[in-house]
């Protein structure tokens, strides 16, 4: 087990009544084989995969079904509303994978990724259809997490609509630009971590190297989302490895409280050296 | 041991006749107490860890030597010549380092990290001290690594001069910036490993966060050398393990080949999803 | 006049029935004294105003009525929505804008900048009340100006309900942190010019400095609107001038198709220099 | 005449004992004839030109004389160095300009841009071979221009060497990539004008679009000089007003004192907006 997720440096990330150990959740598309995939889940540490449950997307071309090459005992499954387009649809997809899950009596049938899109060219997120969908259903008993954009209004209305965590795009899927927008993640994190600092915040989609997810998890947000980033890299082994460190990375270099930026230092003294005139360090609670 | 430093995963960094197992190397100054800085050099990781030998540099105000902190069996010592600003004061000091180190039957007395700077006010290198200084080390039989700014002439000639590493800044010293011209970086690297893949480029200077380490190795550095980021934090110990993950995460992605940035990227067909068509994942050794 | 407005070199710009010798919008809020408004207004070059009409925006302290201190020859007048938070709100306030308008004879009696808001803290755009205002706005026979987030699926829904130009905001009213997503414009010129590329797209909010106003026409947009960087810059003159001049630059730096970027330009040859290998220069209409 | 060029504006830049109404420095070569090279000269507004005076960079293949397509009464011409490898053959080619320009009775025969570059993969400065040139150009009694790289420690010891004016690069030659490192021109606009504000610090070279000359010149630095990015741009003449728009545009946005960055800016109350609380505007001498 990692040192960051002992309880001196950190604490599990809680959404709804779910408690992950790694703030790394990962998809399962996209990969080449099963086999593959399968390798890089364990090699990302995660212990939650969001699945598309669409029948259509279960099975590969030999007719294989996903579910028979993830260890149910060993993963939290967040069944995922992906190839939707409107709010209907989402909410049917949601529904089967519930009765899936169900069937699987696996404990990821209470939650859902909702997940929305404006079309097939840009996969850019439906913010209207996402709003419907949530609504609906949050009514129908789901903890809904809602991938949406960076939009901070649309942020919020979806957590008062009753979403359990809110899951901002960086950049559009699969692009691999990372965080185009810090400033609105910012404004995302004000609005909905006002008087409620544990409401989970993700960044779900964008990301292209490691440096991008440590970046994210510094803006403060409390876990990342990602799929093409591991499955179409050149060596997923190794990207799976590269997206635990970098979630790991950010995660305690948020805590940390890194040092101002500034246009030059200067060498204030000739005693300055060995020992420094920094504030007494403090030794604190994850939660700045 | 993390799964980063097995042989399927990378190798050792080679610098010289020094075979290091971590790429992060880091300093000893600037921290609170002697105390905090031996914890955070355990968890940061590293094997190597500079030393400023110049004599007012290793006491502290209540005569402590520094050097008497350091567990010398873990660590391979790099004494360094900081408070130097010209050749001839930096090489004195190298030389006093290895009288020093050699006292201590410590393998690091073979070599030097060399910094030579241009005033007290920015702690910029000095480009022309630092090429004299070099070659008068390099004569006298020493390692050297070089602290240079980023520009790839420099960077070359030094090389040129028989350093054993260049160790181009990100940023000025303490400034917090991180990789201010990845362009330059570039170059440097395009300059140095030109029919040479194994030679030693480290980032030196500017780091500010975990993600600025993962940015710099992504580029295709060798390492990073750091010390305000970490002795300077909120909180080191934090700081030190998100500096360990940084540097590994970003070794990573960079030898795993990331995903191409695109503006957007289109579902293409509908059976895009559970299997992909990329290209068999190739798992090959760690140069690329 | 300048030359870039010579058929040489530039087209007007149109928006529904209007055509715009200068694609600088400016706004007429914020000022320290209608004098120094004046002032600002005419040396910005722009030919069209977005005023306020908000009964409680158009009077200063003094009692005195900003419309007063307009040249209603010179510039056309684009009433705006500020100060809306909900789109009933909107609606009533540009019907407002209409009946001011047509009292005083001015040709913007039959156009609208529609701005309804989130909140009064970040003055973010509320996409769905923009949505409906929208709707009912074109509907009651306005040429609708939608100021809104730089989200590309709620600017084509904009332009699908019959919007006369779309006006994604490149960062936060007031924040002067210029284009903060280029990627989302990007996007959103994409979808907005998509068979019909002369639909206005125009920036508005969020420029600081006339960089801003440059890299933003640089991207293709077709105008820029903007008040506080002017109205509280240190010198709002210089800031007018800067502005005329910035937005002339990016306009010509699109049009002319810019040298791609490179790591580094070698020498080709010998007799590189005086005369280059590029393709012949081609001197054609202004759309490319 | 530009309004930006009057007292009430702007002062003229000095160089040494020359004085230039335009800010703006363009070089000759590269064009894809000479009569789009006039063209481009003149729409670019500036008075100074650049010329190669080497001799095979002199004359077209048609053994044309570049110098038989200037105005000399019109621009004042600046000799560079172009080509050069080495100290030697700099100073050697400054003094073969000399000549040619003293027999052309220019007033350019007293000044040389100095451009000594390292190779011709990447056409990036030579610091070294800079310094020995300038110091020998300087005692032989020319006014010397310095084109050398960001290092603000390098630019330092040029101007303590006597150079006339400094003149970091943005980015490597041709490059086309702006300003990379922004922090090290402020760096150097602190060395350089410490005590001497009216010393000459010019961008020179990297520059692709009018967006990057502005940014240029926001920095603070007095003057851009460039020639890739006009004649290599798709329509030459468009981007040479262009750039004399984004000269004008940085300049007088630096002059002007932008609006401060803000993550966002709040409605401060309801009597906001027409009237700002900002203080008094000031109206001062150009240099801030």
């Amino acid at each position: 087990m990692s040192v960051v997720t002992t309880p001196q440096f950190d604490q599990p990330l809680k959404i709804g009544t779910h408690v992950l150990k790694s703030r790394l959740i990962v998809g399962t598309g996209k990969y080449e084989t099963f086999e593959v995939m399968q390798q890089a889940l364990e090699l990302s540490g995660s212990d939650c995969l969001t699945v598309a449950v669409r029948r259509e997307r279960l099975y590969d071309p030999h007719g294989r079904n996903i579910l028979d090459y993830i260890d149910l005992d060993r993963y939290t499954l967040l069944p995922n509303t992906a190839g939707c387009y409107n709010a209907r649809d989402a909410v049917r997809t949601a529904r089967l994978g519930r009765e899936i899950l169900e069937g699987l009596e696996n404990p990821g049938a209470d939650w859902v990724k909702l997940e929305c899109l404006a079309d097939t060219k840009t996969l850019l997120p439906h913010p209207v259809e996402t709003l419907i969908a949530c609504e609906e259903l949050v009514k129908d008993g789901f903890q809904v997490l809602c991938y949406t954009t960076d939009d901070p209004v649309i942020a919020r209305r979806l957590k008062d609509l009753g979403a359990a965590a809110v899951m901002p795009a960086g950049s559009p899927i699969g692009s691999g630009q990372g965080i185009l927008n810090p400033n609105n993640i910012r404004i995302c994190l004000e609005y909905l971590k006002d008087g409620d600092p544990d409401f989970p915040v993700i960044v779900d989609a964008g990301v292209g190297a490691a440096s991008d997810v440590a970046v994210a998890m510094e803006l403060g947000v409390d876990g990342v989302l990602l799929n093409t980033a591991i499955a179409h890299a050149e060596d997923p082994l190794r990207m799976a490895v590269a997206m635990k460190c970098g979630i790991e990375a950010g995660r305690m270099s948020h805590l940390a409280g890194r040092i101002p930026k500034r246009l030059y230092a200067s060498a204030s003294s000739p005693e300055e050296g060995v020992i420094g005139q920094k504030p007494a360090p403090r030794w604190e609670a994850a939660h700045d």
